[in-house]
């Protein structure tokens, strides 16, 4: 069960704790998800180079995998930071982009998973493909519904012992018992690049941080979910368009407060 | 010839049939690139490693080679991807960012041109140096007038039987037989980066979109100069800076409406 | 000893001489670091890969060598870069990017000090940690005060004869004999990412500035850092947050007045 006091706990969690957040991510976001991440209060940290990548996830608070843009040097590095991560019980969260007909990335991401990453986020085209149940999508493009990845989520989160996010109209965040279901959100969030991927590496964040708190993982990604949905919601209220959607967006990852986040219906 | 009522139906048609466009594009300009091919209605995808740019070439709507900051990867996937689009007949945009002294790019520029670029894009400087008549630019400025790189122009396109666009004060727009020319634009746009970058893969979009509409690939390529040309306008007007303009040219082309094209002036 | 007029002065020869600035830079900040380098007046060029790095550094006004993300292509480039940049006598600016702890950029930034950067830009972790007497911060955080590194900036200054810039609440620039301190600034420069990294080019493209009026390189850092605080300034006190702060900083080093220089508290 996720409650927005629940969500509120968390995200002053993240203000209070500065995860500090390796970041193994594709070339077109690594700015957004930079500047998510310290709008959200965490510390970004890209060190996603083979020698070093390893070393750093083991002493950072969290680690994300982006399967995006992988270069060889990226995906041996991906492999090194995982492999360190899961040896160090660093919490860290794997975004399978595009899984499915693309070769690199999807031999990865299922290599991958033997190093148990603690969230896999993708959206429901993403998750089918990574579960061996479905073929993916036309690249970030999310061609299947959520309820449609459900068994597929389920399968992971048994496979690799982990939560796994679907993201959609309404995000379902799963385990192996349980789903929980995050609506609201913002229409105008499909048409800026990176918003899914800033959104695996906050989750990372809020893995860390609600540890710190006692949360169970199922509940702090559901909480990032639902914060990222309130400010998108406050971002789209007062954006003309996508453009200036991005920055405000920011903002309001940035100065968002527990009240604005009970207008996310849960369930 | 171009008019705006062709312009108008050319946006139409991106935003009726969101062309995927597969990018293998410079470091720099990744995320606006995306946002912009995002915000006028098309689906980006950046699919630069070598084993799958091919691929997801043969697949994709279009294509955008953009050669700004070309890693010996990059160079390899565009090579793939390259061949992989012409022998799809998938059509494919070919930017030559800063061909001329440098010579990585200026070799495989010309390599690439085996396998006939849609539309070949640059500042005068760089279609000058493409086309053997000249050395080029200092990085991606445009020290020659768009005039003196017509003949340069008219050659490339009879040698890759394709459209060859350069950007200016007034845009040209080359074919073997005809020359179309594009005015008005922003002089903000180039205190910005990406602003010619974006518009080559945005180019890739209207050339794949025109194509289910009937128009020539010509005509595609001056309607989306037309169309870039009217939201570089109205950002214009409403910007301070180069800051607050870049996301402000993302949401005019995502609202851009077809009477605000009948501002730039064609001939 | 700098005054705000000589800080006036060099803004507006950067404006005037439009310096080519080219940059090795991490994939985070590349596209924060182009428009802030054509915002204030400069021209940016990203040229980083093997074979075109060097040739490229010998032309160009200035270099910017940072060491955020350094893959092996990158880390090659900028071995060429470095030297090539100091044989023709192009000044050329250090950041060496979380150095310390990460094995294959320390090693790196050792190397790099044999061909004597003209100015070396960091937090107190890393000023301290290229020194040798410390071992850094995590990542791009400045866990030390600023007057803590001045004893290390003072060594690097005397060793790669250079000046040392020390970002912090009040940074220092450092000679071998001086010390200018320039306050002011915003702390929402902090919450976003590569506000640190584009000073560093920005830097490069006074110092080259600078030197056609006969300014001294202490002089002209000093005077960028003045530039860079007071936009900061005006930007802070527009904007709502981290996500609007950027492009309104940007606008700031576009149109920033002569007058707003004298806000920023020196010595």
């Amino acid at each position: 069960m996720i409650t927005h006091a629940t969500a509120s706990t968390a995200l002053n969690a993240v203000r209070e704790t500065t995860p500090l957040v390796s970041c193994i991510t594709n070339s077109v976001v690594t700015n957004f998800t930079a500047n998510a991440l310290l709008a959200v209060g965490a510390a970004p940290a890209m060190v996603d180079i083979v020698g070093e990548a390893g070393p750093f996830a083991s002493i950072a608070s969290a680690l994300l995998i982006n399967l995006g843009t992988p270069t060889p040097e990226q995906r041996e590095a991906a492999r090194q930071a995982a492999r360190a991560a899961h040896d160090a019980g660093v919490p860290w969260v794997l975004d399978p982009v595009a899984v499915g007909a693309l070769v690199h990335r999807t031999a990865l991401a299922h290599e991958l998973l033997d190093f148990k990453p603690t969230v896999i986020r993708g959206n429901a085209s993403e998750i089918i493909a990574l579960a061996g149940t479905g073929i993916g999508g036309r690249g970030v493009d999310a061609a299947d519904e959520v309820d449609a990845a459900l068994d597929a989520a389920r399968a992971l989160a048994q496979k690799a012992e982990c939560v796994v996010a679907i993201s959609g109209a309404v995000d379902a965040i799963v385990s192996v018992s349980e789903i929980l279901r995050v609506g609201g959100g913002a229409e105008m969030l499909t048409r800026v690049t990176g918003g899914g991927c800033a959104l695996g590496a906050v989750s990372a964040a809020f893995v860390s941080a609600g540890r710190t708190k006692g949360l169970g993982d199922l509940e702090s990604v559901a909480a990032c979910h639902i914060a990222y949905s309130a400010a998108a919601e406050r971002a789209e209220s007062q954006a003309a368009g996508p453009g200036t959607f991005a920055p405000l967006f920011l903002d309001a990852l940035y100065s968002l407060e527990g009240a604005e986040l009970k207008r996310i219906p849960l369930s």
